[in-house]
């Protein structure tokens, strides 16, 4: 099998190259005219000159009486002016001002006596007129070509008289998926079938900035197929997408499909998730110069990457916008990350403000990770030269959430439990816009995150062996001085989750010996309960096939096991029940939440406890099952 | 005639006290379910949980061969392991992992020898191995309640089997104008007639917040035509905006109408523009609780901010959104402004960054100047108890651009001349998202704002009646300790703008005695050159009807010619040509650049610099008339 290697273009140098290289063979776009009222959003084609004045007449601009100003002249509060009727006009705001006035008066300041108006004081003359022009004069530049139409620039359009526009065409950007293995969307896919919701991302992401997706069908492996595709795309949008298919692989054609048809500018840029890009043109066959074509990764977060770097700022060029640079803040990272020096690397991460300073936790680095996009407020950017980061030291993030919103997140760090996603959700129902950031690194990883104030608040489940008592023994230990409230939480069920009937007659630890395991990371609690309880019937754990195996959620785990690749895990009932296993009960245990100090009085901290004490959130834990609810919010005396 | 006074509510309670009462009595969208493809910008009306795992089987991650690890245990450089073919399957990326095996191992690592492979590393359980639900696990919340939905969050949710799902609805709004005078855009409006833009410009608004649009057909100012059209909106929409007669005159009949049929909870807020906005509500005929019903007033500036000020927070409401703090920022005001202490004022305001310091040049107070929001660049925030500012003190200003666009933006402030828009225009066909800001304020403005560091360059054509030079006696005299280099722009002819024919004879000066004139404001060149041409003739300023008249540029002044409303003005030829006026010219004139000599290598001005020398920008001044070119760009020696 031969491989074929990519090259590892730097990212600027990647995006400069191929803009240099579609600029030189041409990206034009072409015109067309639109009702001014439909061009929200679109891009002027060229300069847009008022053909009308705005006002187009003097107008009133009060409602009141139109009068010549000489004939005022001299009135005060001791020598008011008397008007008879026909000095003066009845005007509404808007009215043109009537022939041989130029001023108005305003209706507050008239005194009627009969027919006869007094005044106590003087006009200046064109006081209360809009006159003509005072917005927009006919020929003015009203708004210069390439600009992107706002509402109030629709608006002063037709104030000055524009009906029509010449407006840049909307880029139309085709997107090819291709795969033998990629199915439509389904919630019942067989083993081996991948879901292609890449090009409903790509779709979304293009019209978020103003484009309009063009979805083609799925396209098999097969080269002939993909350059059939691409030729009819390239006929059809300025610009193509081929998803997937971009790497070296044996089943990778993308880059042999653009050659075929046009040119590869670059294939692989040096950059993590995202690498096996490929930058291509082909001429345009309906316009003048080239369309960009892009092959991009397979996995979601890499095509995301490449998306929003390399295709964003082509796509800008085709509609000669600014490519505006990202906002990026400095933040104090949670946790090691380590790099390549072969990359500069992009690692998704949550953000928060704990004690006045800026946390980055940083998610999920597989790039087919979708999820992380969704709980990501922002992306730590590391150079290529460096080979990562202590925790502690300060990491250059790009937004993606706002930081109004990032400030406002209650940054919850410690044990995975599902109550902790519906507390978040029941929050949200009674305060809008209400932001939980939770991040699952076990009941130890909790505690270390809040000695470091990285976090407000973080459940944790910890037994401790030597007593038997729950979690205070670890609290006294870890915050010896302090600076930390433990808030009783729940009560809940672990057990040995297997599957559906229990094929393997599992009751208890001792017949785990030659099975299959599947195990929680390390500092998790439910770990440190597993090793407890398989030690106080004298298990073996070296022996134990799978003990090495972690996941981070008991979802996780009960998935493991739903899908028949471990026999047995543990956790807790809601799990089990959600994929439908057998569930053994092993333990009863309490699951708190150990809150910062300072946090205590934080207007979230306050909800999420006032949420913990409400009815919808116990008729949430009945529905989700094994859990028990004695004094939820309750604070437990510990020093 | 009555007078009715409206309540001048402090902003902050006023939207308090409407929300407070909306809620009090309900408001409710309602859901609708969708296909998840479709739901880009949609709000989630419930939780979403994942109903399969993403992946929901084990995939390989890597191109290569599938194996069971425990038989590469112990293989190394110097002891490595033997593989048959019935060891191993090869496997691409996304491959479900074969029966058997736990790990993949990578092309590259894979040493072939005819049938047998030789591995010199072991491999670890599970390694290149995407587990199922690595991404996802079925059961998990992947999006909250009234979450936004992204273009990553569709790719979650399709991932994790989601087809479908449940929504809010789309808000539809309503959109009633009013007014006998208002009329469907047109370019031939008859005097008196109103174009009616302002619909277009808060369906522009609502549309960027993601709600939906309904325009009405205007509706005469009749309180019983005006209250059937709010029943029909009340009855096919979640809210509804009356445009125009929310205040109290006499053709006012928003606040009424809304009586008519709900309930106006607060008419009259404090602010300026902005009013006299009624904000009412209306049992909602098709579903549970009200619907908000708003009176905007009639001029576009005040409808605008209490769209964005007072509806946009109701609509967030609506659909259960936070409403973010705008942008703000600290910029030095150019100009002294006065303020009420009746009202908090917002005023809009161009921005430039200007040797290091954020400025703010305040545009028109005009609340029908709709143009003044095309040029803004934020809005400066003027609390009710402040009386105002002085020049040069630091101000809040809400941002309506990036702060990378007022950053790059070339302040351009001084004598008004069409040219410079051209030059702005020509400058973004040659460098994408170039931006020029332009402020009015003729010569000497100009002169005053390059000493306080307040632009980067300005136009001045200034005649020394001593000397009868231009421009350069008076940078010498302004500029005694230099900092600004003079540069040669263009040769340009006033003259006389008259009515087409020249109907009064005028042949100069001498005529102008018993006509009306309209001016130029103080301190911009061509009101200089007024007054010395003038003078010349010996002419009596005082005794000139319209000398105290002031327009801002020479549009304006060709425009009020136009119209009928002055006699004459002093202009430049391209302004009488656009408005097909006859011009008798009386000087040829020298509009040069003065530019700040720290700003000269900025390359925005390098830019300005190159257009102006360009074949092009000759083209664009054939084309408007009255200019001679010798040396633009070239630099003048003064000192």
């Amino acid at each position: 099998m031969s491989y074929q290697y990519l090259t590892n273009t730097p990212l600027d140098e990647a995006v400069k190259n191929y803009l240099d290289a579609l600029s030189a063979q041409g990206l034009n776009l072409g015109d067309e005219r639109i009702p001014t009222q439909d061009a929200l959003g679109r891009v002027t084609a060229r300069a847009v000159y008022a053909r009308i004045c705005a006002p187009h007449y003097n107008a009133c601009a009060m409602d009141g009486i139109a009068l010549d100003a000489r004939i005022t002249f001299g009135a005060t509060e001791t020598t008011p002016v008397r008007l008879k009727s026909s000095d003066y006009t009845w005007v509404d705001t808007g009215d043109p001002l009537p022939a041989g006035c130029d001023a108005v008066i305003m209706v507050e300041d008239v005194v009627e006596e009969g027919d006869t108006i007094i005044l106590y004081s003087a006009a200046t003359p064109w006081q209360h007129v809009r006159q003509i022009g005072e917005d927009i004069s006919a020929g003015d530049m009203i708004q210069p070509s390439f600009t992107i139409i706002t509402p109030a620039g629709m608006g002063a359009m037709l104030a000055g008289g524009i009906l029509q526009i010449d407006v840049l065409k909307k880029p139309v950007i085709g997107i090819i998926p291709t795969g033998d293995e990629v199915v439509l969307p389904t919630d019942n896919p067989a083993e081996g079938e991948v879901i292609e919701f890449n090009s409903t991302i790509f779709s979304g992401m293009l019209r978020d900035w103003g484009y309009t997706p063009k979805v083609y069908p799925i396209v098999a492996d097969k080269p002939e197929e993909i350059r059939r595709a691409l030729e009819i795309a390239a006929d059809e949008c300025d610009g193509v997408i081929i998803n997937a298919g971009s790497s070296a692989g044996r089943e990778d054609f993308t880059a042999a499909a653009i050659r075929s048809v046009g040119e590869v500018v670059l294939h692989g840029i040096g950059i993590k998730p995202g690498k096996p890009a490929v930058l291509g043109m082909v001429k345009a066959p309906h316009k003048d110069g080239v369309i960009p074509v892009i092959g991009l990764p397979g996995y979601p977060v890499s095509g995301i990457i490449v998306m929003e770097l390399v295709f964003k700022p082509v796509l800008n060029a085709l509609t000669k916008q600014r490519t505006e640079t990202p906002a990026i803040v400095e933040a104090v990272l949670s946790r090691r990350l380590n790099s390549s020096l072969k990359y500069r690397e992009f690692i998704r991460t949550r953000l928060g403000l704990v004690s006045g300073k800026l946390v980055a936790v940083p998610l999920s680095r597989g790039a087919g990770v979708v999820s992380s996009f969704v709980k990501a407020d922002g992306i730590i950017d590391i150079p290529q030269e460096r080979e990562g980061y202590e925790a502690g030291e300060s990491v250059q993030v790009r937004l993606t959430h706002s930081m109004e919103e990032i400030r406002s997140m209650l940054v919850v760090t410690g044990s995975h439990d599902p109550l902790l996603d519906e507390v978040a959700d029941l929050m949200r129902h009674r305060w809008s816009g209400s932001l939980v950031g939770s991040s699952h690194v076990g009941s130890m990883g909790g505690i270390m995150a809040l000695r470091r104030s990285e976090a407000h608040l973080g459940g944790i489940h910890l037994l401790d062996e030597a007593s038997g008592a729950y979690n205070i023994p670890y609290v006294q230990k870890y915050f010896p001085q302090g600076g930390v409230v433990l808030v009783e939480c729940v009560q809940r069920t672990q057990g040995l989750m297997v599957a559906k009937g229990n094929p393997k007659n599992i009751q208890g630890f001792a017949d785990l010996a030659e099975l299959e395991f599947v195990n929680r990371q390390k500092g998790s609690g439910t770990r440190i309960l597993f090793d407890h309880l398989a030690g106080q019937v004298g298990m073996n754990l070296d022996s134990l096939r799978g003990y090495n195996r972690e996941e981070f959620t008991h979802t996780a785990v009960a998935a493991a096991i739903a899908a028949g690749t471990a026999d047995a895990g543990l956790g807790i009932l809601a799990a089990a029940k959600i994929y439908d296993l057998d569930f053994i009960p092993v333990a009863d245990e309490q699951y708190d939440l150990l809150i910062a100090e300072e946090a205590l009085e934080l207007e979230t901290v306050q909800q999420f406890l006032e949420i913990l004490q409400s009815q919808a959130f116990a008729d949430r834990l009945e529905k989700l099952g094994g859990y028990t609810l004695r004094n939820p919010g309750r604070i437990i005396k510990w020093h």
